[in-house]
């Protein structure tokens, strides 16, 4: 249940405010190098401790437990081990039977009975991003030349989103918004019909991240009011270039060699800092709950790099598998 | 591949214009009643034959090769059989290396390194739906007494969709569309933190159905431009139930009891009438391709039963997985 | 659950008396010739007709439902097909509810609540390893230059096999055997240290086979007499190449370039037409059960294409998966 | 390709030499107590130190890095780690480039190109068995009212255990040995008929213990010298108890309700202090390697706990499962 892949494959473990968080990465080919430094950047991106985002700001040093030898992974399982160091968890006890509206409280207690570390969100947390965003660095690295970007499109409904940024902090309320990411230099032909289509697998570990309430690929919901003339994107060279992107970079599920685009719906935080009605999950009665501590009013922020990672992985997984089965049949 | 689910499994096989499309659906309890007029009603609703829809029409009786005895399922695999009758495929011969823009031709052509059968499609086709629809029926007697309903939001961009479908047979060209799809009586509890939350299972089977590009839940896109103190839904009493639903009924990843919501984007019809730019796959030369024959002008028609059967086999393979690792540990 | 392998997978589907067996085959590459003639000299190893084996004779023609086209497979799906057509159930519904000691007869009615189709064994009986043989066919295919045997090693103990198969006929009890697999050309490096050693899968596939009960490879349980120093098998040559045999190609559970050798223990077949003690499932009371019909008397006559079928299977899978995983990184 | 299991599943990492060895155990029902002192008494009945033995004796006290909380497992990842201490690889250094006959050194530097730890074997250690142990415990707690037992039933082909087990330390060369384990108060129905029977999913994990290459049930390969009268077990009461327990307590692939009884062969330890042959992987070239060091000369004696926990594993999981897909259809 807490994996993902079919070669390339990830199988993800802690809490919040647990000892650690951590990922096994299985899969991963012999050789790549590997090393601490290769991570930081995108650690870093995703880390937040500026206006708009939590003051937990965690070292994020990964440690290998496991698969690598001077230097180089071995091909066997990759252990990438978070300490959790920065944990506060008062707050938290304080409203232990208390849900927050909008968060996994609610229905993480009644999935697991009560027994979940409900500390922070415990394995709901969006801690838990910092190892997709590790093994999104590992993918990367397998996937060689393809190139991962992304931008925040709106905060809030705002699109100038520098001038967003500087207001968030002064806000009492959270608010969510709108991110978008690219991927250059894709092969042909990833992806399977049924049911692991690029957009299927995609979505499946987009809508993985806390907070994501939308995924479209290409034109995606707009594209429903173009007419087909509009909206199919024309052929311009032998190669499968085309004159417009609207299918995203994908056709029938399968990459067709153009830049593979999505954007996703990042809700607003669910954690605020105003009064909200929740009940008490003991006796059942209403409560009201005031949170206070150290949250981002806007988690769309520290998301772009997520996206990355998380398109990476795929990716990577589909190239490994098309590799095989796609190869020609020698006979 | 071509397998979905974990306990209630299926795994679809066919192509649009061979002899057959099908689904093996393993892990079926036994002692289902299960008789081909179960099928008809949902069978029906996605058939089209109607205006904006193609006028190929299968009579779509499923036919069970394995699995079933005495008119119920016995436990073992559930070979759910469709033989297609009303092929023509001679439109389809003559654009066999001229992919049609926004179809799969020339991403599956180069996936499969040409072997692919591109008759309508192939594997690729809307015609596999039908298996899916079918699988929904059996997911549906397994989950008793939720209840799933469906609707077109806007066709073309127009919301008025009585006074839309009048109007898109007269269409030259092809409309997109949104549709809606509501499941009531949910139980609290289902789906997993990671990667298994509601919504990546749903939305990885819901971008399997061709045309597919955009999928939210809850209030999705629009929630981006709310507060946080608008978008989180109020607790109102002790079983959970809220004042408001933007969550479409998932926290978390997991069910919280509300109504499960959510929306797709269908891309309009690439099958157009018009003259398209395309290449020959075999000369690397521009080309021009004008399609004639029998296509959906507005495939979004055909898919809120669609959606409810998708919807429908991830819960009940979400439900079987609560019933054990989701039940009391009696230590 | 009746589903096998990671890349190149089968589900099969089916019952004895039902209408039909066959396997879907997923994640075959497209381009491999396919015609019924390929299948003939395998399935007619396993047919039986002869002394010793059941008079109920299939025609064993494969039907292709899906994932070929023009006389190749596609890359999608391949469902091969097999109606059943000599079926006589009389015998079955008289011991309906009277389990054969040794069949699944009592622990499918458990399992499946007495709705499990009961007549030949249904979905348990060894009418399903005509799809492995099939199955095996393609794989074979996708193996090249691998090369496979297979013998019959024991009948009832009796290791001159010319002599003892005379004598079964005539035999009113049954009796088993032992058979030995052999692959040549196997490529070093398939397979995988935890859990997907070449062991672990083979006995996987295996111990599916009906009957299957013991299972070794190389020097197996003889070898455990042996001292270390005569079971390891010294090295002769840089390219791997040894003295014996012992480690039967496997070391650490990978292959290590020698041939693949392995032995299966079939029980005798369970259906004699002795007396037998039985009770009755409804009421719980003793019963004296008497078989009569077409039964192998030696089910390990048929054994031995299954074995190379099994073997192809696995080693297709772990090959395809080498491919990638296994391949230089490229850094 | 690391992972085992489909609702209780686990993903092992780590290596012999390197930091750490351990295993996640996805699926685990929360609520259960969990303590470092449930895991001692298996732990330390496989740890050696002992006559026939390794003098390497690490602590093994289990560390839970993610998955409880306030003593109990909460539903989310178990993260069981076990630190390495007592490492020394200079005797590996020594002999990196010359493969030890009938160990993984000559497979393994193949599969993974050079890159793979070779140190004492890395992730295909012995070592690794210590996460299986610790895997069973928990799997132990799920089923309740199960009994595991195992024993010694030869070592080097001599059958008085005390006497063997005397001679070994003065032994130059190594044995090995045949193992049994007994699973009692087995439920029935537990097990698919393909490909996931018992047989198939016991042997599956038995297999990857290292120095595992024969896995027999019941009467296993002495059965097939016996005829069916003699071989299937009468009924004796309406419960399905039997006279005799040749199937192993498996029937058609399903548990039978009687004792699961299984028999593994122990190959002698590879590792032995006398010269022998190998070649240089480098050079090409003949070399003779002598090893000093710690090494088992009878893995076998380590082996009993280990087929308890594998065991306990697999049923662990097929009873989750039994418990949803062979629940009643309540229709």
């Amino acid at each position: 249940m807490n994996s993902f892949g079919r070669i390339f494959r990830l199988m993800v473990y802690g809490e919040s405010h647990g000892k650690s968080v951590g990922v096994i990465i299985d899969g991963t080919p012999p050789g790549i190098k590997i090393d601490k430094d290769d991570f930081r950047e995108d650690l870093e991106k995703r880390s937040g401790g500026y206006a708009g985002t939590s003051s937990r700001v965690e070292a994020d040093i990964p440690q290998f437990l496991s698969g690598t030898f001077e230097g180089r992974t071995t091909g066997a399982p990759l252990n990438v081990f978070f300490a959790n160091s920065d944990v506060n968890s008062v707050e938290y006890e304080k409203w232990r039977f208390i849900p927050r509206p909008g968060h996994s409280d609610f229905s993480a207690f009644n999935k697991f009975r009560g027994f979940n570390d409900f500390r922070g969100g415990g394995h709901f947390s969006g801690r838990m991003t910092v190892v997709l965003v590790a093994a999104g660095v590992i993918a990367k690295k397998i996937l060689g030349n393809l190139e991962f970007s992304s931008s925040l499109l709106e905060i809030g409904g705002e699109k100038d989103i520098d001038k967003i940024k500087k207001n968030i902090e002064s806000e009492e309320d959270s608010v969510g918004g709108i991110v978008e990411c690219r991927v250059r230099n894709v092969p042909t032909g990833l992806g399977e019909p049924f049911f692991d289509s690029v957009e299927s697998r995609m979505s499946h570990i987009l809508f993985s991240i806390p907070g994501i309430k939308g995924v479209e690929f290409g034109s995606g919901f707009s594209g429903t009011r173009l007419k087909g003339s509009e909206n199919n994107d024309q052929f311009i060279n032998s190669n499968g270039k085309r004159s417009s992107n609207n299918a995203g970079g994908v056709e029938g599920g399968i990459t067709n060699g153009m830049d593979v685009v999505f954007r996703v719906a990042v809700k607003p935080t669910s954690t605020i800092f105003r009064k909200q009605k929740s009940i008490n999950l003991k006796t059942g009665k209403e409560e009201i709950i005031k949170i206070s501590g150290r949250h981002d009013k806007c988690i769309a922020l520290r998301v772009p790099v997520i996206l990355e990672a998380s398109a990476a992985i795929v990716l990577a997984d589909l190239l490994m598998i098309r590799n095989i089965t796609g190869g020609p049949a020698n006979l």
